[in-house]
């Protein structure tokens, strides 16, 4: 489990063994069940989680109860309300296991105290939340941009192979169309495949 | 004017004459006429600009020509197209002057090099990206979450007096609400004001 974190961190910065450690003596290996909430609205949120197995959804409920959901979490991934975390406001999110997960908490505290004492942790979250940073604003663009039908084939290489975890409607939700339009471009894209593969 | 950008760095940072210097060296003064461009689609994109004074755009084009606005730069903010600028990948937003303009403009590069050399100036640009990246992600929230007055008046409070500056229907653009709602959310705002002052 460490050596894919690891690894996680050594595609951005280099880090000594004893550095690692200290990264790690940081995090709380925590095991959720399927549906279990990690975050509620309303909750303060001190820590970011490392995704090592299963898939979460951070999303939002209106008043009338319909969800939009504003990220999943699969390996590898980091996972918060970010909003609640960087400004210390309450959490307007949920965060919820949409599989059974095992995840790294990370206590955002801690972290500043780490930044001090080894910079290149500073470096190398500084670098993914660029990643981060572009990826949201990738998203608005294409939602200016780009069709349906694209937008779903860059989820699924952004997410692989999630839609074999996460039903239809939930991923419907995060493109922001509606279920029956994304059945009819999965309609569409495996009746060209078909026709691809006869040819 | 570097009295401002000296203020907005030690909003965050502390920093010596000496490290101002150095920074301020890195800097390209750039005066810009109302509505010259800055970024075009396609081009390469190596720098961010503090804006100075004036007001800038970053926006979309649809290939039918409709335009969307993606952000506004006007004093103390940076602006480029950031998906651009940080992933090195051709500008898909044009960024173009509203009003003449003074801007300062960085490269990525000399930046980078400062790091290495200054890194308190890594931690002045983690903390903004931070903060940019929770106005991205609050503002997809907000989407969900707030009818389209709510989002005019925070609008309003996060780009202060631009309603006097920008046409209706660039705020209208970048709230993704039509011009004629915009028109009856001001309305119907002026009013309750109006109704308030009389009471």
């Amino acid at each position: 489990m460490y050596k894919v974190l690891r690894k996680h961190l050594e595609r951005v910065i280099e880090i000594s063994d004893q550095e690692f450690d200290e990264f790690c003596s940081l995090l709380v290996l925590r095991k959720l069940r399927r549906k279990e909430l990690l975050i509620r609205p309303g909750d303060r949120v001190t820590s970011e989680f490392y995704v090592v197995s299963g898939c979460l959804q951070a999303f939002h409920t209106s008043e009338n109860g319909d969800q939009s959901i504003l990220q999943f979490g699969i390996e590898d991934w980091w996972v918060s309300d970010f909003e609640a975390f960087f400004n210390d406001t309450p959490a307007r999110l949920s965060v919820s296991c949409i599989e059974d997960s095992t995840v790294l908490e990370l206590n955002k505290e801690m972290l500043e105290e780490l930044y001090k004492r080894i910079p290149k942790f500073e470096r190398f979250f500084r670098i993914k939340l660029t990643k981060a940073f572009v990826a949201l604003y990738s998203r608005i663009q294409n939602g200016l941009e780009k069709n349906s039908t694209t937008r779903y084939l860059e989820f699924c290489e952004t997410y692989p192979h999630i839609e074999q975890r996460v039903p239809n409607y939930k991923i419907a939700s995060y493109l922001g169309i509606k279920p029956e339009s994304l059945s009819r471009i999965r309609k569409e894209l495996a009746e060209k495949e078909a026709s691809i593969n006869k040819a």
